[in-house]
């Protein structure tokens, strides 16, 4: 059987559809960010990234880096084993202890990146609390879908950010079976933000778990960079708060947070959690300091409100639409993957910015977007110099389309 | 609902049947292994570690953790992004030409993990291929087992390392059916090794790709370190070698081999690789480091075979049974989860030695075992200390079953 004929029809289904995926292969600069080389063909050429995930810098922050560093010398480069077989490292306690207490929670438990511990976390919840039932936003990540699939667990989805919807699919539910509302704080496509308190409510009325992923909040939100829950005051409220060490914190892995009887069932269970390699104790090290300085300080977040509130101005003068929404999260609508992708060449090749172009599977088909993510990092400069790149593209495209 | 307690009531079981994990907190010391720091209630002290998947100890290689350290300072700590959103970098691409040369495949694609390799890329194959079925090596390990239960394509069990069997089950499968066999090379709990020529042998003549987890040989066997399929000549004839970056290489992460539209094809579809923040590049350049030398470098390899040869032959003059078997573990057989607990407890208690019970689900219930592990780095007093203290445990074991 010719297994690469059947893999090549569907990658050609993929690139007829303009959803193929070509990634731009960067040489992060430590120091320079948001500044990065780009590798093409031709050598490499500084640009300048806007579409980040290391929102505040932190992957380069000189304490990061330097303590990286420090244990790589002292511990070495790897944990050498799963956590129960010679992997567990001072350096993961330190770490789990620093992320409970940022919750406010009992415990914590690590994994080797946000999506295993959501994947993980709510898989072995659905798999092994009979009769469960996971009431799931219609807009959750594809790593919370994938540990409810795998689950087998029922699964009801919900109106996005919509606590009367989830009320009627609660109450239509037996009063007995087990119940877990999992939903996000910030959804990262679109940037608007849950109403947990809202959902708490409704959750606690029906006797239901919460499950909140706190993926792009956890460092830029409230006074200690806990997230959105701790913003809104509403921590002790979750039963279980998931975030990643990849994002905000700038490194890389993730894990949830709540009581010692919920991380010590997990621990217990969650083949994601038992069967593989442990992170390397720099990487927990280095986010642990990552944490701690965010907790002290708020003026990378300070910086980064002001720049996404310039940036957002700056936008509307220019006259390019953007989804206004509460977060730090800018995305400009193009809803067409082809002319998605054309325009982040463009924007690349003649301007040095770097934007991927966001297409299916990770939105909907039709709602195909670039996705600007300011950092206290970019200077004025560079969002003027953004902008004004957008304003001849989107004179260009007003002329194409008159031509047309 | 109390959840708590119904997390509790499954823990207690676990606790009852001697099954609930205990990990030991270490502290690894670069350039120290085997030795590390174990934090107990009174502090720490050194003990010498026997269970560790650093087999060769290059997690502590100088050349390894200086690469780490000097990229980290390029580069900073984190990727910064998913794969396709502003993630990949440089020494990504760098190390996946590499790994495509180890084993003389087309291309190779980059995990967070062994373990999401393979779940990510045995689901994808298993949905996506109309109609597939997948046989499955009855001792593949829990990341591959997860991963075809996550495809829903039908599972076939065949008898561990059989390929009369394997053939038997294929020959009664229709004959257009896109089919995969999926076996280890090294099974890392009994220390077997499958017969990869004859199973190719068997998978070919029924047009069944082979998929193959060589994570317990990459790094160890074969002239360059490839695993056991460039040791026996038969690289080209599978079609998928799956590997880790985080056991015999000493870092973390995860990849697959194959051909280029293989391997596009999982870069284009998996969840697990797309929807995840990419590897921090330093990670990846010092495993492209520890594989660079591993290639060229047969000392490791050659000094840990003196090991393990030496410690067998001590344990048998010792009268202290062990699975026989043709690789580096060594399996000593307790079958009770409780006493391999005592046993463990008692070697680091009494005697500063460290090799972790393992108990379900690791291994079938009743086949509990201590998997003892020789690097090149254990001394031949290390081994003496070792074997000593199992003479005087089995001893008091004698006794004890005597009086009993
Ligand atoms: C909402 C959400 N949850 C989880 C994840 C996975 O986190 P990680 O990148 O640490 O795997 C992501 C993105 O990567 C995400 O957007
Ligand atoms: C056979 C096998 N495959 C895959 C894995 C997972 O690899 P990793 O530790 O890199 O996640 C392991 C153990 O961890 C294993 O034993």
């Amino acid at each position: 059987m010719d297994f690469d004929a059947l893999f090549a029809t569907q990658l050609n289904q993929l690139k007829e559809e303009g959803n193929y995926r070509i990634f731009a292969e960067l040489e992060r600069e430590c120091g320079q960010h948001p500044k990065a080389q780009c590798h093409g063909e031709d050598g490499k050429r500084q640009i300048t990234v806007w579409c980040s995930n290391d929102y505040l810098g932190m992957g380069q922050h000189p304490k990061v880096v330097e303590r990286m560093q420090e244990v790589i010398g002292q511990c070495g480069a790897g944990a050498g084993g799963t956590r129960n077989i010679s992997g567990t490292n001072h350096h993961h306690r330190l770490l789990e202890d620093e992320l409970a207490d940022l919750h406010g929670k009992e415990d914590a438990l690590l994994f080797t990146s946000g999506y295993v511990s959501n994947w993980a976390a709510l898989s072995t919840l659905g798999a092994r609390l009979r009769d469960c039932v996971i009431l799931s936003d219609e807009l959750n990540h594809a790593s919370m879908i994938e540990g409810m699939r795998h689950s087998r667990a029922k699964v009801v989805i919900w109106k996005h950010n919509d606590p009367a919807d989830l009320e009627a699919k609660l109450a239509a539910l037996p009063a007995n079976c087990p119940k877990i509302v999992a939903f996000e704080s910030v959804y990262s496509m679109d940037g608007d933000i849950a109403p947990i308190a809202e959902i708490c409510d409704v959750a606690e009325k029906y006797g239901a778990m919460t499950y909140l992923d706190e993926v792009h909040a956890v460092g830029m939100y409230g006074p200690r960079g806990a997230g959105i829950a701790e913003r809104d005051g509403v921590m002790d409220r979750v039963t279980l708060i998931e975030g990643t060490l990849g994002k905000a914190f700038g490194v890389v892995g993730g894990y949830i947070t709540g009581s010692k009887t919920l991380c010590d069932f997990i621990r217990s269970f969650a083949s994601g959690f038992i069967f593989t390699t442990a992170l390397p104790p720099a990487v927990a090290a280095a986010a642990q300091t990552s944490i701690r300085h965010l907790k002290e300080s708020s003026a990378e977040r300070d910086l980064q409100k002001v720049r996404v509130a310039q940036l957002r101005q700056m936008l509307d003068r220019a006259g390019i639409p953007h989804i206004d929404n509460p977060s730090h999260i800018i995305p400009v609508m193009i809803k067409d993957p082809v002319k998605c992708r054309m325009l982040s060449d463009y924007l690349m090749d003649e301007f040095g910015i770097y934007v991927q172009p966001i297409n299916y599977p990770t939105v909907p088909k039709g709602t195909e977007r670039l996705r600007f993510t300011p950092s206290p990092n970019h200077s004025v400069d560079d969002l003027r110099h953004l902008v004004s790149a957008l304003e001849v593209l989107w004179k260009q495209c007003a002329i194409s389309q008159a031509v047309a």
